[in-house]
């Protein structure tokens, strides 16, 4: 059969690559392409297997998994909350129309549901163009707000580096007409506070502006038609170097060699002040208006980040472009340097893990008459971070609890499962965290076992003689300690113990 | 136009069914009617307009609705945790063949995503199936869990009344094989506890067993074949009388009229132990081996009870059928008893807030070897609490804040930004929820105003004079109190006033 062939040639494709050490994105795409083959052939010959997984570049949080989840949740939103943001949600999906023409060519990653009769949805592919609809929806031009939820993109995934289809976007914004570039600054305070705060490592915050990059599109001879297009190669150029962007440009975007090469020069700087200074001075670029305004605003924003004492992160990087098309001001991305790992020789990259900007214009295009709610936002790209702390916390083999119990009840001898449920009862009511084994008459040593793999401190126990003397023997695991508590002091000495006052 | 003249006709009958006070979900029904004939209309016109708007059956929760959320969700996920539960999650969407063959005649309420290429997918319709997708794929057999996320139904929604086709479960459930009734005891305990906790007021927990219902169905006639369908039947006791139960019985699924009347006279049952004793005695039913061991374990699930105290809110209810296929044994669902709210007259009609049973066959529909995994659960029906506890929250006209903020750094005079950010800067540093107004020369006047607005209580000012001082002038917003702090010591003062230790 031709189909059986050919997904052997596959599996011979993927093989080689894995030989050859080649591109992991690389190898994963060709697997990928090998199981949807293998899928296939499998319904065409009708002899269908019910596959136990999950959906493509999709992932279940097991109990470990969502404990980092909520570490990283907790700074995050701590961060949030500091900043004084209000926070709201907003549906999974939305009206299909609501998305369409706010990504530019990443529109074809959105995904769509089937037309059951009604209405025709897709579901988020970010939580900015949610918050726009509602901000225009509900004529709010005043807000700063967080919003924590999953968002949707039918990319080729590479879950091992944290990148899913399925994945939580952290979303801090403020909206509403405001003095220069003081929100923008929070914005990057924000980030620096939460990377600081997860301690993954070194990173650097790049910046840049949209009107910075547009002047100096105009300054190097690109047609105003082409600007969004050349936009997006100069985008790449934290993945592919300037030789394979500049043939793109040249060659598929049919830009002027000369244009290309002028822009090559410029893209290579980054720096601070002194850059910024430098290109203020820069006889072509401080002809053209935009490209002034934003080295103005530039320079405002060096000076209140100076005085958050963060500029040492921040690079002004002006072959930062980011891909969307909404951000009309300035815009950001947080990269981590390198990443420590003792399992693998070489540094896992993990690429951007925050990113964001100015976007003046989104809110506009949903209200009736047009007007406009200036916004800037940050987005933190939590997956590759849980990736981090996740391999993290593997290599250092902390032992990390699932629960918060702070005491088994158990019982020493048989018959005593009443006494275990009134007891378990009376903590419950008392607001302890208890548990019991789901047992008649369970043995001692499992009671004590289930609390060494748990991580349970305490443990009640209750027996036929601490019944007669009105008293619980309380047990700590730790240290194999006994004492003989009175039953109507044991929610206080539990508290004591567990230290939760 | 034909399609002009429908809509016309159909906006009558929205009118006439409002004046007549017809059932809202009937008058619901009928107005989304009317809206998508209208929007079809828009579109064949050709004169297409965007609709800013959520999607049928969704809606926004803005800042006030997230904190009402968040305190309902914190009442439940401590129950949780009280009671030893790990967390887990799993994706939005699953293969739409796991979701297939689990729901029985729900199943056509399951949203399906477009077919883009790839896997075939469909949302979450709850979380139970893929809970035992879950336990099945990565072989756990042993598991307490819970699990809060959105799920989704093509339902008829009944928005006012807190019914949604996108809505949050708040799931726990506890898996495997255990001595009897004791993890069943437990899933009730654990609503008793959150329903007092919220304060919904009176509430009832009807209690019955798959077992029992489908001896019943035996010892009255009711041929196997039709035993789930018959249970659909029952199912709807809740919402209709039995007399036109009784005709859908007898009429539309062909059952004989003396079958019907025999489980009529079941079916008006309910009470506590001394109901199960009378019916251990029934000589039909204690001839049924099913029933038998239904009732034997609901005794035991009662002696359980009365050990936890609670028996005064459950009721041995045996018109209590649930709708989903999977429950093979104890089956639970809590209703509210009445409403009090002073706003309208006629007492709100909630309807269920949680309920769930135990499923012992749903893993191993999972499991490429059929072996089972033993279930319960129960599932908490959050939105529906959360439309009482709005309407409580406006009722009460509580002042409710939707942020944390300790304090609004603040100036006295003008070109004071460069201090007023260094001092922010400080704060957040050191843990202090923060805010400032993103204006150069923001008027003091304003400051205080927003402070009043949001319910800061505190307003940190940076003067001249102070700033020489090297203090900070720190307001009391509730008392006008005004006190000048050593600049060093202002994170400690803001953290006693502020009572945060």
């Amino acid at each position: 059969m031709a189909e059986e062939a050919a997904v052997r040639a596959q599996a011979d494709t993927v093989r080689r690559l894995k030989q050859d050490k080649a591109d992991p994105d690389e190898i994963a795409k060709e697997v990928a392409k090998l199981l949807e083959m293998k899928a296939q052939l499998g319904e065409d010959e009708g002899k269908h297997k019910f596959v136990l997984k999950t959906p493509k570049g999709t992932r279940d949080y097991g109990p470990k998994q969502m404990a980092i989840r909520e570490r990283a949740f907790n700074a995050i939103i701590s961060c949030f909350k500091r900043h004084g943001a209000e926070v709201i949600d907003t549906p999974v999906f939305e009206l299909k129309e609501t998305l369409t023409g706010k990504y530019g060519e990443d529109s074809k990653l959105i995904y769509d549901l089937k037309d059951q009769g009604g209405e025709l949805l897709s579901l988020r592919y970010d939580l900015t163009v949610p918050f726009a609809r509602y901000l225009a929806m509900n004529k709010i031009t005043n807000i700063k707000r967080y919003h924590i939820a999953k968002v949707y993109r039918r990319d080729n995934p590479a879950m091992t580096r944290g990148r899913y289809r399925e994945f939580y976007q952290c979303d801090f914004d403020i909206a509403g007409q405001f003095d220069p570039m003081i929100p923008d600054a929070e914005c990057l305070k924000i980030v620096h506070e939460i990377l600081s705060d997860l301690q993954l490592g070194d990173f650097v915050i790049k910046v840049n502006d949209r009107r910075i990059l547009d002047g100096m599109f105009a300054v190097c001879g690109v047609p105003d038609s082409k600007f969004r297009t050349i936009c997006s190669s100069v985008d790449k150029l934290d993945k592919v170097p300037w030789e394979e962007v500049r043939s793109e440009m040249v060659g598929e975007k049919g830009l002027s060699p000369e244009a290309a090469d002028r822009i090559g020069e410029y893209v290579q700087l980054h720096g601070g002040l002194d850059l910024i200074e430098r290109l203020l001075q820069d006889p072509k670029l401080s002809q053209n208006k935009l490209a002034k305004e934003g080295l103005g605003d530039m320079k405002l924003l060096f000076e209140y980040l100076t005085l958050f004492g963060i500029t040492g992160k921040i690079s002004f990087d002006l072959s930062l472009a980011r891909g969307l098309d909404y951000y009309t001001g300035v815009i950001f991305e947080a990269v981590l340097l390198h990443q420590e790992n003792e399992h693998v020789e070489e540094p896992v990259s993990v690429g951007s893990v925050a990113g964001g900007g100015r976007y003046d214009g989104l809110v506009g295009m949903f209200d009736p008459k047009g007007r406009k709610v200036p916004c800037v936002g940050v987005s933190i790209g939590i997956e590759r971070i849980f990736s981090i702390l996740e391999q993290k916390l593997e290599a250092s083999e902390e032992k990390i609890r699932t629960t918060e119990t702070q005491v088994l009840v158990a019982s020493a001898q048989k018959k005593l499962l009443e006494e275990r449920l009134k007891l378990i009862s009376e903590l419950w009511d008392a607001g302890i965290k208890a548990e019991m084994l789901y047992k008649k008459n369970p043995k001692l040593l499992n009671q004590l076992q289930y609390c060494e793999d748990t991580g349970i401190p305490l443990v009640a126990i209750v027996g036929e003689q601490e019944l007669k003397d009105g008293v619980v023997k309380l047990r700590i695991v730790a240290t194999r300690e006994e004492v003989n508590v009175r039953r109507e002091s044991l929610v206080e000495e539990i508290r004591i113990r567990t230290s939760q006052c």
